[in-house]
């Protein structure tokens, strides 16, 4: 199966030039609105609306009958649509910012599914409506082929020429180092002030503790060296849940998958 | 004008029994999907999930070109779809905790668009997207009129079955209260613990300090009193950020007002 992502579709300006054709994994026949999830017995689009607002936790997959429908929520304009409006509101933001001038301030941002795009992966195993698989998954990760998400890319770019410094803070572990800085520069991502990876995963299970707990442990010694943290962006709420949060928070959209 | 809401269309069990005919102020005519968003400028349904979100913030009015898509969304189906996930997962959640049957343990209720809907007044008021008219809505509150949203009725009633007692925590003013009860018990809600209603506005002024302010001090009061919060629900961001939050925090949506 050949899958041409649609996250270039959209110019930055959130115009419609198209820069490749694109091939569908799903075709869109219905659009992701009423009408398609109407027709399954969950609410699928009211399933995702409570996922993003946080309402429906600690979900293991995308309900069976709404495979379909989160596929062309994907694949189509809707996700993008969604993922610019946030963008759209995080770089306004920024630009109001009165900055110190000292290179103390710094910007989070998660890489999974905010910086770079697992959809190549999701589109074949099932958007999130199969089980999560470890080792397929950290295949297509070893990759390093997954494509920016272009959004959040214009926010990165915009902070570093506003004088925010990007800090990445993944779930990804350390073992996974050199591949992840090898894709982000293959999608224009580089400059940023810190790349903070979780310890390599060992067979005993070493790490424990929840998302929440680890990336607001890694905002605290961030913000005990010094660094102020203006901006904070990811597509989980365990990104930004927990303090020190960051002085605002966005999240993306995401009805892939739920990281607690 | 006479508009009937469709706030009792859906039976308690999801079903589609309808009460009354129903006259919209609008009808809908695409549904609120993504062919009407996409008619106007803004992406009105990208829109809408960025306030659901907590992305876009600090909003004074809806977009313009977004009352026709807010009113379709308000009146048609579609709200009562996303609300009922909410109130499904906060059920769901309610009859999991193991309760310690002390009668302590509360669930804190906001009320407009909450527990009363207000979209009799909104409907005829440009659905959010005219500037807020203090007169005319303090004139809507006090015909104590607006209908129940009757899943948070299902809540309600299944909280105090279960043992957990309900607070009311509202931003309504003490002048309200009389009105506001008479409102309450006229579409089925009674047997509360308590109705926190703020100090009455003095032309001076004197209520200062945020919703989020006013609204997680009063949790602290109650706290303080050897309550557990263990559930709080409002359609408000202000309903449910600040410490002390309740174990656990449910967003209704709420696309015709921001409060922060």
């Amino acid at each position: 199966m050949n899958i041409r992502l649609p996250t270039e579709r959209l110019a930055y300006g959130g115009g419609e030039a198209v820069v490749a054709p694109i091939i569908h994994a799903l075709r869109p026949l219905l659009g992701s609105g009423r009408q398609l999830a109407a027709r399954a017995g969950v609410a699928c689009d009211s399933w995702r609306l409570g996922v993003e607002a946080h309402n429906v936790i600690d979900w293991r997959t995308v309900p069976a009958e709404c495979e379909g429908y989160i596929g062309h929520y994907m694949l189509g304009e809707h996700y993008r649509r969604d993922f610019a409006v946030v963008v759209d509101e995080a770089v306004a933001y920024a630009e109001t910012l009165k900055l110190a001038g000292n290179g103390k301030e710094i910007w989070v941002f998660d890489i999974d599914e905010t910086s770079l795009s697992n959809l190549p992966y999701y589109a074949k195993h099932g958007f999130g409506a199969t089980p999560y698989n470890a080792t397929s998954f950290h295949e297509y990760v070893a990759e390093g082929s997954a494509p920016a998400l272009p959004e959040t890319r214009r926010l990165y770019h915009r902070l570093l020429e506003l004088g925010v410094k990007p800090v990445f803070l993944t779930g990804r572990t350390e073992d996974q180092r050199t591949i992840t800085v090898t894709n982000l520069h293959r999608q224009g991502f580089s400059g940023w002030e810190k790349l903070l990876l979780k310890p390599a995963v060992h067979a005993t299970g070493e790490l424990q503790g929840s998302a929440v707990e680890y990336k607001s442990g890694e905002r605290q010694k961030l913000q005990d060296a010094g660094f102020i943290i203006v901006g904070n962006i990811g597509d989980q709420w365990s990104d930004i849940l927990g303090a020190p949060e960051g002085a605002r928070t966005f999240k993306l959209p995401d009805p892939l998958y739920y990281i607690g």
